[in-house]
Formats: structure tokens, C-alpha cells, sequence
């Protein structure tokens, strides 16, 4: 099974407390990929400028990330500048759209024809033109942010309407809902018809609802939290990346796919950018995941 | 085997966005044992004034448990007033030590002979005289808060260095320890000499970390939080009830105390006081403990 990957491709500046990086890879839709492409063929959409490195496409092309949706075109990489000064919170220094604001995401027929689909945090109207152009997906699924659920909310409930799962951050349920216990909050968010909800919880785990089951994912116990941009991408790589390569939507499929999400964002956290996520194969996967296993087994 | 509990005995004022109680039971002691006593003989040392209802000395009774080291002299019980704007955090409106200004615990001959002890928060020097008097307790256990970290902390590690099990929340670890990283604090809590760190996260769970092992118990998906206070207390009664029934430290053992002490704090946040506590029996309980472990089993 193959899965389409949409969202934004960066050059960021990012500051922790472990270092900075200068116009280093990043965007969600490379952090997602260079994830799923350890469980399956992975395609992303996306638009960069001129200045964006040549080795960044040979890193694309090396993992057999399939661009031919990647539009190149005159101007300059989107650019995030943030700085972490403890790990819960990014502030944003600098954001320059550059390129991203005429994003347009047009797909191949290729890519109209992917069995799964991840829309990341992006415009909704964005997400909602893809989603339209997919021709008969099984599974799609959307993350989103802040940003979108106070400024595009009834463009965004047209997404959460139309995926079947919602990837989101605790915070931003309850944004999202106006519900202040977690639990209710899913379910209130599960009433807006995805059948899976995905609440990320940063480093206390995630946990899943739908109608029939809950399930709570750990965290794996990073020791040294190098950089946390990208866990909540990594995470829906190792989760969709899984999903698409079991192809079915059972509850085991769907806990296990949790638990690679969190083993693959254990690993994203881990440097800046996507060194560590450069460097693992599906053996480092495995192994965390059993350590993740005996966590939780009782 | 026996449970020894040392702690507060108090009657509380409680606000919450759910409502208010006046002069209800509260207090370490209390919360504690109305858990163990579902699984073990529960003995609580602690002290009242004459004020103290007759109907909680048949609460007591009537749940078997030994107050044979509850002392009860001239004045007035242990007050507490408190605020839950949020879940997360009360706010203290008044303390009245009273009665508990003088509390000085001496152990009749019978709990010193206890096989399982647990140390409610207390003031460590008093904590220090109960585990003096013990014979030959096979488990020793202490909980602790932020007060006694930052006002009596020589004392404190000398408690925390002869017990086998430190119960403590993430704040307060990372105040004891210095470290922000939980897990590298739990690395440096375990150095101070305790066989285990039971490390309490709320809304989040709890987990439980020795030189062999970490173990991550989720929350009981509680949809209304009537009451947080008591929540680490009836933790330590579940905890600690369920260990000392089992008279083992094994790795499972302690896996399945997690996960009991998760229920059984689940179901005092169900309602202000022991309200909750003195419905359930060691059915709920399990019933319960299945349900979660459905949420952790991939």
C-alpha cells in the first residue's frame, strides 16, 4: 500500500537547549515521510524554491521518497525560526512563507490513486482541495494546530469531517471542542465523524478513541530530548506508515500503529532535524518498540 | 499481611467547579487505608481531637480497619481548606494543625510488628521515628511534598534513603533532584538508596522506576473529576494494599500495584471525600483494572 503525504517543506532555524541549527531540513511532510518510508512507499506533496539544497533531493530520492508532486519553483523556501526554552513550547522567532503562500497542491494521477492518505498541518482549504482530488482512498487522516482552529474553524470541521482520523494535540482538543476533561473532549471531537481520534500529549504519550476502544501509548524514556520540532509529524509517520503497510483498520492494527508513532518520535527528539532519522531502519523500530512493550505489559 | 499507615487525619473544607464540602474526612491516613483495606488488614497511626464525628470511628470499625494507634486528645482535628480552580492544582485557603501540632507517633507492640509500612506525608522527623520503631518491616514505603523538600531536606533524604519505595509527584522530583529530565530525575531519586520510584503525573498516570525496570500505568479515562484530593493517597492504599497481599517484590507484583493503585485513585476523584471509597469492594476494583488493561494491551 502506498500513502500520500501533504504538508510543508522548511528550512528552519532552531535554537534548544542542546544547540541551534541554520536552514536546516525540516517541514512536516519531511518529517512524516522520513518516517513512513521504513513501512512503505511514501510520496509527498509539497513546494519548495529555488534555494532549496540539492542534497535534500538526493536524501528524498536515496530513501525512495517519490517527489514528482514536489514543486520547485522561482523564490525562496518556507522558513521557520523558533526557539525552545524548555521542551513543551516552541516560540516562534520568525516565519517567512516565501514559496508556501502559492502552494496549490495538484496531484498526479499516481498520487490520486494512494490508499492512504496524511494531510499535515496545513490551510485547511489546502487539506479539503486534496482531499477531493483523492480518488478512492481507505484511509485518510489530518493533523492541524492552532492557528487553524481560531482563524479556518468551519473550513477545518469540513476536513476533521471528511478524514477518518484526526491526529491533534491535547491543548488543541480542547480548543477545538471548548471541553475541558480530555476524555470528554475526544468524544466530542469523535461526534465531528472520524472514527479515530489521536491525541498527542507530548512527553506523557498519546492516547486513541474511537466508539469501540481507548488505548494509551507511553512515551519511550528519551533520556536527552535533543530537539523536539517534528515529533508530532514523526509520530503520524510511524503511525500511517504502519497502518498502510497492515492495510486494515483493526483495533491491534491501530494500537500497534500507536506504539510505532511513539517510537518513532522517540527517535525524531533525539537530534536536530532529521540526523537520527537519517541513520535508523526498521530494526532500531523494532527493538524500542519492545522496550515500549515490556513498559506497559503486565 | 499487615499494612501499617502513618499519616494526617483531618476534616476538610473542599471547593471544586463540581461543588463544596465543610469539615468532611480527609487527610493521608484516611484516604490510604479506605483503599487497602480492599486488600489487606490496614492499621493507620495518626491522631484527632475530641471533636472528631463518632460516625468516622464506625467508618473505621466498620471497615475493619485498627485504630488502635489513633489517638484522640483534648482540641481540634486537623483543618484543611482548599480550592480547585483547575484539576491541577488546589489552592490552600487555611491550614489548622490543632491536635496535629503535637502529634508524635509511638507505635503500640502489635505495628511495630507490621510486615508493610507506608509513610503519609508528613513531616520527615516523624516520619524517621515511625520506621525507628518498626521490627522488621519487609516493604517500607514514603510519600512526601514540596513543603519538606524545600524546609527539611537533610532529614527528608535520610527518610527517603531507609525506605524501599519512594511515592512521589513529577514537580516534586524534579524540585528533590534538581533535573528536569523525569526520567534522568527518577535515575537520581533511585541513587538516594529506595528500591523503587513510583513517579505520579495526574491527569497523566504514573510510573514506576527501579534499576530493572520502568512501567508506565495510563490514567482510568475519568470523565468527571469531582475531587482531586486524595488522589495520591488512595494511590499508595491500592499501591500498597495490593502488595502487601501478594508478599512479594517481584517485577509483576509491583506491575499490578500500578495498575490497582491507578483504579482505585480513579475512583476517589469520583466524588469529595471517601464518598466513592466506601461504595466500592474489591469487585469495582477489578472490573475496573480490566477495562485499563484493555487500554494498554496491543
Amino acid at each position: 500500500m502506498s500513502l500520500l503525504i501533504v504538508g510543508s517543506i522548511a528550512l528552519d532555524n532552531v535554537e534548544t537547549p542542546h544547540g541551534n541549527v541554520v536552514h536546516s531540513l525540516g517541514g512536516s511532510a519531511i518529517f512524516t515521510s522520513m518516517v513512513s518510508k521504513n513501512f512503505c512507499k511514501s510520496n509527498i506533496v509539497g513546494i519548495v524554491g529555488e534555494d532549496f539544497p540539492k542534497e535534500h533531493f538526493a536524501l528524498l530520492a536515496g530513501n525512495d521518497i517519490d517527489t514528482k508532486d514536489l514543486k520547485v519553483i522561482p523564490g525562496k523556501t518556507f522558513h521557520w525560526s523558533g526557539k525552545y526554552s524548555d521542551y513543551n513550547k516552541a516560540e516562534t522567532l520568525d516565519t517567512q512563507l516565501n514559496v508556501f503562500a502559492n502552494f496549490d497542491p495538484q496531484l498526479c494521477e499516481d498520487n490520486k490513486n494512494c490508499d492512504y492518505l496524511f494531510l499535515g498541518n496545513i490551510d485547511p482549504v489546502l487539506q479539503l482541495r486534496v482531499l477531493k482530488q483523492m480518488n478512492n482512498a481507505k484511509i485518510t487522516a489530518c493533523d492541524t494546530m492552532n492557528f487553524w482552529i481560531s482563524g479556518s474553524k468551519s473550513k477545518l470541521l469540513e476536513v476533521i469531517n471528511n478524514v477518518d482520523i484526526l491526529f491533534i494535540n491535547e491543548d488543541e482538543l480542547r480548543m477545538l471542542t471548548g471541553v475541558h476533561n480530555i476524555f470528554e473532549a475526544a468524544q466530542k471531537a469523535k461526534e465531528l465523524n472520524p472514527k479515530l481520534i489521536v491525541v498527542k500529549r507530548g512527553e506523557y504519550g498519546s492516547f486513541a478513541y474511537s466508539d469501540e476502544f481507548i488505548f494509551f501509548a507511553p512515551v519511550y524514556p528519551v533520556r536527552k530530548v535533543v530537539d523536539p520540532t517534528g515529533a508530532g509529524d514523526s509520530f503520524a509517520g510511524g503511525f500511517m506508515g504502519y497502518l498502510a503497510s497492515a492495510g486494515n483498520f483493526e483495533e491491534t492494527t491501530i494500537k500497534n500503529a500507536m506504539i510505532y508513532g511513539t517510537v518513532t518520535a522517540s527517535f525524531n527528539v533525539e537530534s536536530f532535524s532529521v540526523d537520527k532519522l537519517k541513520k535508523i531502519g526498521i530494526d532500531d523500530i523494532l527493538a524500542r518498540k519492545e522496550i515500549i512493550e515490556r513498559s506497559i505489559r503486565f
